[in-house]
């Protein structure tokens, strides 16, 4: 148990953006929203899961939609309120604390407001470890945890609350709600009990961005490495970049629907060793680092980008012909690298026809 | 208070397919569904809303989305269920009795399966006292009773509750779930007391859709029309049938987005006075009668057409070239005559810049 105050946001902020892997959503206006509610509030208390009674209950929450929307339009304020009392009233029970779905960009800190707001704990856990597009792409799935009934708040005060489903239908039905009520709404799946994520949940994501923020901040990146697990895997300067459209950039989950996200790749040429080139694969998020044939690294591991001179992190939308970056992998939480991990969040599930290797050669 | 079994539901559907107005859809499979229903509980209560305590909770409910896709997959058999008991679950109530939405077509004989399969009686009462295409266009968006939370239910076991919305959005999220769903759901609005109903729906629609089903199956139509005040409009041959598809069919409601429904319009020559010709414009009803120009009958009152020889009810999908019809006008319920109503549900609605006029010359 620990606090979280104000003036770690900054770090959380930068950490969590990294996690990001490319993805996650700009970190900005949640960083502010998340600072004025620590302002507000004093510190929150960031828990584990183990250290609350097994029959707690905790809510997964964080935003749906288009970043680009929220960035135009943020929170009204009461979205938070709104999801966590939607489910009280409806399951006739009381929420104990909340987490984020995913542990990364903006939706790192949208549960710190949402803890900040309601006067709750934050768990030190999220359901991804990471960021992926799909709300299906959680432990939740994984360990067969019901997200139903789940609830969805927008800014102008609807809510959609989303009973019956499994995880896939539960995204679309939630989906399209988002899209008729503006473009992004904040979401928070069915109250899980503490006991079960102490099990399966991801735990200690909290800590994890805010060190790796700070480890960042320091221009440590050697020392986050190290810290992690992970290696640069290419320091390089974009020659080329391809933007796919979304309905092009199509991937198939094998026997259901078809997702479809954008996407693209990006060509580098090794900025000290000629001749070396790498491709980097992205839809959403980074996904695949390809040198001579071979995958190098693959989702779910993180493929992070960092400005090889501005040490700042870049995202796939920011990713432009001339930027010289530094590609760094950190691995994924050991949950998805099982069989049933890589079937929900492997290259396969983003359409890609390439095996998963932890390490792949240098 | 009277009792409807399941002898009356050959009338009551008869009855409402007219009341249908060339709308509310195909009535076989509904009828089925309550006669079956019935069958196995007995006959059900049918009650007024003044004979309830003013307090008491009653549901408006009915299907929304595709008919067609309904006469495919029709009720899984506990949808009405699901989506009374999430509502008495969220709003911590329990519901006492149910009426339908819409008093015509399937949607007359739906809220009949509702009370059977609850064990609740049946309010002779509706929101439309005909069938109209807009879910926001019933007696409680025209005297401000609140319809969320909503309630959306489909035969997968999906379940979608919608709460914080007014008419037009409550409307939008519905129909965007309906999508997702797989083309038709059950609707039911919120829990509305007794006593706001008994002021403000439309009073004694099941009996009028149950004695004019009769009055049709006895064959008389001049007897149906001196009973509910309507007339004759025209005999003709259809000449001519234009339809429009739902893009191009659009309609404007003044200030908010565009409904967009398809249509068309058909040209009857008179059967027996020679250079007599009258058009009909219809979307999912008849809209408006013209002759020489002049409007003789228009939405919101109800312009029926029958089979000349057949008796039988013909709704605007089935109009086509050389079908000879009997075209009757009802008059609709006195709530849609005022500006408030004729706003919501006259021809302006469906983006025609003609007059409502009650009585139009012959």
């Amino acid at each position: 148990m620990w606090q979280l105050g104000a003036g770690d946001i900054d770090d959380l902020a930068r950490g969590a953006a990294l996690l990001g892997a490319g993805g996650g959503g700009e970190t900005r206006t949640a960083a502010a929203l998340a600072r004025r509610a620590l302002r507000s509030s004093g510190p929150i208390t960031v828990i584990e899961p183990s250290e609350l009674a097994p029959d707690a209950r905790a809510v997964p929450l964080g935003l749906v939609g288009s970043i680009t929307v929220f960035e135009e339009k943020p929170l009204e304020g009461t979205e938070m309120a709104r999801v966590v009392h939607a489910l009280d009233r409806y399951t006739a029970g009381r929420v104990d604390a909340v987490l984020g779905f995913e542990a990364a960009g903006l939706n790192a800190l949208l549960p710190v407001v949402a803890a900040a707001v309601l006067g709750l704990p934050l768990l030190d856990a999220d359901g991804m470890g990471r960021a992926f597009p799909g709300l299906d792409q959680t432990v939740f799935t994984l360990h067969g945890l019901a997200i139903a009934p789940m609830a969805v708040a927008d800014p102008r005060g609807s809510l959609v609350l989303i009973d019956g489903v499994d995880h896939f239908l539960g995204e679309q039905l939630a989906r399209s709600a988002v899209v008729t009520m503006g473009g992004w709404a904040l979401l928070a799946f069915a109250p899980q009990r503490a006991a079960d994520l102490a099990r399966s949940a991801i735990v200690g994501s909290v800590r994890k961005a805010l060190e790796a923020g700070r480890l960042l901040g320091a221009d440590d990146v050697p020392g986050l490495l190290r810290r992690y697990g992970g290696r640069t895997l290419f320091r390089g300067k974009v020659i080329e970049v391809q933007r796919r459209d979304a309905e092009t950039g199509v991937a198939t989950v094998p026997g259901r629907a078809r997702r479809r996200w954008g996407g693209g790749s990006a060509v580098l040429e090794h900025l000290d060793a000629e001749g070396r080139v790498l491709r980097l694969e992205f839809q959403n998020e980074n996904l695949l680092a390809i040198e001579d044939g071979v995958v190098h690294a693959s989702v779910p591991d993180l493929i992070c980008l960092l400005g090889a001179e501005t040490r700042a992190n870049v995202t796939t939308e920011q990713i432009r012909y001339g930027l010289e970056l530094e590609i760094v992998t950190l691995p994924c939480a050991p949950a998805w690298c099982t069989p049933a991990g890589l079937r929900l969040a492997g290259p396969a599930a983003f359409g890609y026809d390439v095996p998963y290797s932890r390490a792949g050669p240098r």
